[in-house]
């Protein structure tokens, strides 16, 4: 029996717990003192980083329904790295979460199958973060796994600093880049049925950053799930968040990582760096709610 | 002391030994049959994969200066694929070859920064292609190694098949999405010296399946070298490479991938894999060799 599609169950998570997605980042010098101790090498450095990502996964389980982990900050290890995140996964996917590995890949086919192998088997996620910059080839080996419960979020218009230089060119009069790439995303879905609010399983990458942009997303293409970065460290507000919601305050997770899992820093008071990481989703989680349910 | 710019190093192994690239891309079933015999695990899968581009860079030394590791078909076994990755890497490097680890990351400034990590110092590749849809944001972290003899590739014009969907949309009138991309490359460099032939350390890539639009970006951008994917398998012929080179048979570096590596798979005489390997090379060396000499 075919699984539920990928957004009906992001958009039970969402209801179930809110719509935050903690972003698991982690950067070995913003690691908590205990965690960096007598660390010398590289492969004890992956060590600590795999231990701090299984601490993060503990700390929010019961307060949100979604785990985002940025590929980048594992691989900066190599093999030591994937040996963590392989086992980081496997620890977020036995809790329950919804599991979204933020790869951006993007390749002519053949290699997007071999990508496909790893993202979908190897590491079994729900869902991975696409470049479609190279057209259809990118997702279509993904395509299959949408009976299987699995999907993708395509970048349309990232959260970073520099994303309006080739994000918001023209590319027909008025009609700027992302637009045209995001009508792209929705035609390669063509042979997918939408679940019962009608929402299909590969979505787009819409950054809080740009909240005029959102909206525009979100009423051009009510049919595409969002993940929303930018929320928190890079700049944007809860309330920035709120165009990205449909009226049901689903249809949308907003990711925040160093916000959440470094919120032990600012501590003047010390407590547990873990309490302060469960308490920092669960303020997140309510200012979110709220801006989902004003949308 | 700074070592030379990577566009120097890429032209002299061109001059050295001809513009081909080989693409190490090993694809599991593809492998020799004595490479495929009694492996059942994934982690046996990987080791092959291993040995088989162990085998391809001893085959090809002498013949090439130059090497395109796939990452994908690494990172499809996992933690496995990187120990194979990094060790053929490290093989590659002792024998002299300018080694390019073809990623294709994008991302923000601080993940882009752990990529570089990766590629520029664990794996010290000499060059890696990146996706500039993110902007700037996605080189910055890469700058700073121009002046360790490191460059990049930014897809500009791929070469598969979907690739015009979204590089050939026009961003002004009658000015195509991928030459508006490629004059931001160059905006990104603005800081870097070319070297004596007026090159820059980041170049772009351009596919021989569209040479029309190779022959424009190689017009329009005399400071950029090119990475050519597309020759061969994916059916570019050497002549169609020819206006990615300068007046001087430099320029660019033509990858082939399927139609050398598993050049043994068509064999009618049976003759050692290895063997087909180094006689595949070559041949496309002197078939490009030509192409470039007659631009």
């Amino acid at each position: 029996m075919a699984r539920d599609n990928f957004a009906t169950r992001l958009n039970a998570a969402v209801r179930d717990y809110g719509p935050l997605c903690v972003g698991i980042d982690p950067f070995f010098p913003s690691l908590p003192p205990e965690l960096r101790e007598r660390v010398v090498t590289r492969t004890e450095e992956a060590a600590a980083v795999g231990i701090f990502a299984d601490s993060i996964i503990d700390a929010v389980e019961g307060i949100v329904g979604v785990l985002k982990f940025q590929v980048g900050y594992f691989e900066k290890y190599g093999a030591a790295g994937y040996v963590e995140l392989e086992s980081a996964v496997r620890r977020a996917r036995n809790a329950g979460f919804v599991v979204i590995a933020d790869a951006k890949r993007g390749d002519i086919g053949s290699t997007m199958k071999a990508y496909a192998d790893f993202y979908m088997e190897v590491l079994d996620v729900d869902a991975v973060t696409l470049n479609p910059y190279m057209g259809s080839d990118v997702v279509k080996p993904f395509l299959p796994y949408a009976e299987r419960g699995k999907g993708a979020f395509l970048l349309s218009r990232t959260s970073n600093a520099a994303a309006a230089e080739l994000q918001e060119v023209s590319a027909r009069e008025g009609h700027p880049y992302y637009l045209y790439l995001t009508e792209r995303v929705l035609s390669w879905q063509q042979d997918l049925e939408p679940d019962n609010d009608g929402y299909l399983p590969f979505g787009i990458v819409a950054g809080a950053t740009a909240p005029e942009e959102m909206a525009l997303l979100r009423s051009r293409f009510p049919q595409l799930p969002m993940l929303v970065p930018g929320f928190g460290f890079q700049g944007g507000s809860a309330e920035d968040t709120a165009p990205a919601f449909d009226g049901n305050g689903t249809g949308a997770v907003v990711n925040s990582s160093r916000g959440i899992i470094y919120a032990f820093a600012g501590d003047s008071v010390p407590r547990d760096w873990r309490e302060a990481i469960s308490d920092a989703a669960r303020s997140a989680q309510v200012a979110l709610k709220n801006a989902a349910n004003a949308s």
